[in-house]
């Protein structure tokens, strides 16, 4: 575990995104997979099936987190382009890993499938790039730098998260709290921010809710100084009692 | 209608979706609406309650695209600073809009509710704005430039877009194709590849799946000249038949 805050980034690659045909389920798995792993996840993007898109994505992302995932554009059709954008990015070459054409010859002759050329595609590696077991379809994800280059579909992509989770290194963990109560957002929102004010190392979001005919808000506190937080959570009690209504606890995470 | 590709983006601002809490569902909703209005969604950003982050990103994706629409941020609370992002993106000042503030004078008039300090920021608006119509809760939202502001709340966010759409110039609608068929993705790849290579008007996109224990794959052809459209798909379900496949009409949307 590192002692300072650990980030990433995840680009999400697929025009079927962005045209509203699929609605993405990656980001919210890796936002909670991370976060319970200390990474806080900062940023992320969603890029068509475009080379240059890529490129510039991965690129600005790589610069600034710790980890960057990408999701999508790894199969063996002709639309499956994050291969090679991954190896631009990079300016290396891209070719058939022995190890990853390996794992496709012993999965297809299990199969009886024929690996042909398309499904041999699905071996080309980025020069340097260490491979990220698959044990889903076979077909590997790998890493390259700080990248890690993962499936679209979400059963695959969630395989492949845990074989590659023992190489992160999380930072502080991030200890989170949610408390709610029957209260209009713009009823507690001046005391909160006061609140917030006080406790500047707590990060008060504050989500608005309608339940069961009545308005309420649920504030949710982060911290990775957990005595801090429960200093906060302490005057979001009392201060939601003093307007008059009962606080209820949500929930409270404590990854680490 | 305009007769070239109108292009959009999305920057969804907050951090529960970044922290998983939340599973996003406006881009969604944004991407297949703005597609059926004749504009491509072809970039999305998450970012975090960070002034400069969202500065950042309102100005990177406002200078590429006809439009951005933003998510989230313009409530009561301290951790709404949208407003002030977006005012310093365009280089701006923000100030109560005199509109805006009497349309939440007669909303808290009606309710009973005390129209405090912190609701009353919610007609904070960058110079220049103008209001978009929130039927829902009525804190409304604003366009500046060609950027758009809406709501985080889903409900909200959806009444601010009806709002709005009339102000939206379409370009050429995209018509899309979808046709399955129970073949493996790298069965049809290779034809599928060179049949994309024939139809470089059409965009043509792979996406297998696994239905009632048998493996097959979609394609959804899309592309803004309908004819080409429909000899790509003839060509496609042809492709399939030689394959051994019966083509499966998924569905065909034809938006304009």
């Amino acid at each position: 575990m590192s002692d300072r805050i650990v980030s990433a980034a995840v680009v999400v690659i697929g025009n079927e995104i962005l045209s509203g045909r699929t609605a993405d389920r990656n980001l919210p798995f890796l936002a909670t997979r991370l976060n319970e792993l200390g990474i806080q996840l900062r940023e992320a993007r969603v890029v068509p099936d475009l080379e240059d898109e890529i490129v510039r994505a991965v690129n600005e992302t790589r610069a600034r987190h710790d980890y960057v995932f990408t999701t999508g554009g790894i199969g063996p059709t002709h639309d499956d382009i994050t291969g090679d954008a991954i190896a631009k990015a990079f300016a290396v070459g891209i070719d058939y890993h022995a190890e990853a054409v390996a794992i496709l010859k012993a999965h297809y002759a299990n199969t009886g499938a024929e690996l042909n050329t398309a499904r041999l595609r699905m071996a080309r590696v980025p020069a340097g790039a260490e491979l990220i077991d698959n044990p889903v379809s076979k077909a590997p994800g790998y890493q390259i730098g700080n990248v890690f280059v993962l499936a679209g579909v979400p059963a695959i992509m969630q395989a492949m998260f845990e074989s590659l989770k023992h190489k992160l290194v999380g930072g502080l963990p991030v200890r989170s709290l949610a408390i709610a109560a029957y209260l209009a957002e713009g009823a507690i929102a001046k005391g909160l921010g006061e609140l917030a004010g006080r406790h500047p190392e707590v990060d008060l979001g504050s989500y608005p809710f309608y339940r069961q005919g009545r308005f309420g808000t649920s504030i949710v506190g982060r911290s990775t100084d957990p005595d801090r937080l429960a200093a906060a959570a302490a005057e979001l009690r009392q201060l939601m009692r003093d307007l008059g209504a009962e606080p209820l606890e949500e929930s409270t995470n404590s990854p680490g």
